[in-house]
């Protein structure tokens, strides 16, 4: 196993729940909790993608998840997880993405009043998907002092409790179910692997999978113009400030104290992955699978196949991680 | 019930499998022949597309069974039905599509000579699907009469056995089947839609829901530009002959003698779409479903979307018959 070495962090942390790694108690309450509020999603094979890959594939498709994404989960675990008079006062958070529009509509559900702090730079679409979940929109500028400034600001006005989009351990525990229900789905899984972001996907899964069986080999892929998390790993420091350069538009954040420690406890490897290796296999799923997943999921895949010795003849869980995709701008 | 009164057809029949319907119990059979050999595809859900339609749409997914659509189920049924004697000498059959791909993949499962009759102006993609599941590939003019005659000779020089793609008893049997897991699956459906192009799909769909539930509504999408199968059961003779003219390329068959006389008995209607509603569809099950499924699956929202009172409210089961899309040409 390749696990990384511990060492301090010295960043500071915004709250108690930015602090502490989930247990298994906490991801299977968070299971509990967002039962018949997020879809249990559908586990799909391939003999042809088997035959490629050189490995069995299940394929967990996160992308039939409300919302498009497992994002979804987290936001809902947070949000539920609220006392009545602290969700009264709402839920902030910030995001130009998908993790906006699952706190958005986790809040409507819930009947409580949501705040997105979006960056001027994020698509009309993604915009859109968090007004119409009922959200208000705070709008910023791109650089990320600006964005805190305003969500503290929103914080304060309101008096509302902030949902980070991966440092927090109720969003980890949320995502960690994603993993729970493929490995109940699916026994015997040898390997399992996800995109990796802001690293709350990775982090719940990594929880989740040593949980239930502690020999399971926990993987990350990351696009190679955005691999500040591999490289947070493998020098033991986490890398932070770096420009993102991916067509993965949802891979483009850095990984949180919380989720570098729990990753370089739990994790076997990063696999780094070019933007075009990513677009071949976005496309062969769309073939071959006939399903629609963003090029952020699709990386999972293509790091699978361009590392295929780390995966021969084994059994691979597989989280599919979105499908929010223009479909005016496929990208081949 | 606007169901179509029965009128006697001259067509000759040429095998004893083209002469009778399956009964309850054949499609039973079938779905015990081919468990383990066909996909149980899942049903999904969509919020969203529930209140675009205004009705509870449960949405059998056929693009994820093998070969990509639903035409595995009656190839496989047939195939896997023969004695051993009949089957030693290899199937016959006629399509540029998926069936001869479901054919051929049926018979390379039972180890067993497979020769499909593939007129010139099919396409290259269909070409080597059936090529590449061991199928050996007669080619013959577009003409009915040539591909007729090809076949005739086909089954002379083999002694093979012929597996039309729907006028076949067994064929029905086996596409009965995904309306018999989703009527299992999802209990208490008020109505089943599928497309209808030779008619073994839909005449399974009528036969596996009235052998359950003789009080659900069972429908045809048909292309406007291909509406025979309409022309045919409102006028009580089976339209033959014409040229279809639509972008469903699944959708160009005529009804069977057999099929047809099963519709006449079972069917509610056959409603006619326009193809840039089935495009509109097409594109709209891609963004919410977030699958992929080719314009002759996606005609059956199409015609839920098109005459929305025949399904206000209700539950509706719709098969989405298959996924094989050209992913270069996607028609918006």
């Amino acid at each position: 196993m390749e696990r990384y070495t511990a060492v301090m962090t010295m960043e500071p942390v915004r709250s108690s729940f930015a602090s502490a790694a989930p247990e298994s108690a906490d991801i299977h309450a968070a299971a509990a909790r967002i039962a018949g509020l997020a879809q249990v999603t559908p586990v799909l094979r391939s003999h042809s993608l088997d035959a490629i890959a050189g490995c069995e594939l299940h394929f967990k498709c996160e992308n039939f998840q409300r919302v498009g994404a497992f994002k979804f989960r987290g936001a809902a675990n947070a949000v539920f997880s609220l006392d009545a008079e602290t969700a009264a006062r709402g839920v902030v958070t910030q995001s130009s993405g998908n993790h906006g529009a699952a706190v958005a509509l986790a809040c409507r559900l819930r009947g409580i009043p949501a705040h997105v702090v979006v960056p001027g730079n994020a698509p009309q679409i993604k915009l859109a998907a968090i007004r119409d979940f009922g959200a208000r929109i705070h709008p910023c500028e791109v650089a990320q002092a600006d964005r805190d400034r305003v969500c503290a600001q929103v914080l304060a006005e309101t008096g509302g409790h902030l949902v980070h989009p991966y440092n927090d351990s109720r969003v980890i525990a949320g995502q960690a179910t994603a993993a729970l229900e493929l490995l109940h789905a699916v026994p015997g899984l040898d390997a399992l692997i996800t995109p990796v972001s802001g690293g709350g996907l990775l982090s719940g899964t990594c929880l989740a999978a040593h949980a239930i069986a502690p020999g399971i080999a926990c993987f990350g892929a990351e696009p190679a113009g955005a691999c500040d998390a591999h490289d947070s790993l493998v020098s033991g420091q986490r890398v932070v400030g770096r420009r993102a350069d991916t067509l993965c538009d949802g891979l483009r954040a850095e990984l949180g104290p919380l989720t570098f420690d729990i990753l370089r406890q739990h994790l076997e490897a990063i696999l780094v992955v070019e933007d075009a290796a990513t677009v071949a296999a976005m496309r062969l799923i769309w073939e071959r699978l006939k399903i629609v997943v963003e090029a952020s999921a699709a990386i999972a895949l293509a790091a699978i196949l361009a590392q295929p010795h780390r995966f021969a003849g084994r059994r691979v869980g597989v989280v599919l991680s979105g499908g929010n995709v223009d479909l005016d701008a496929v990208p081949w």
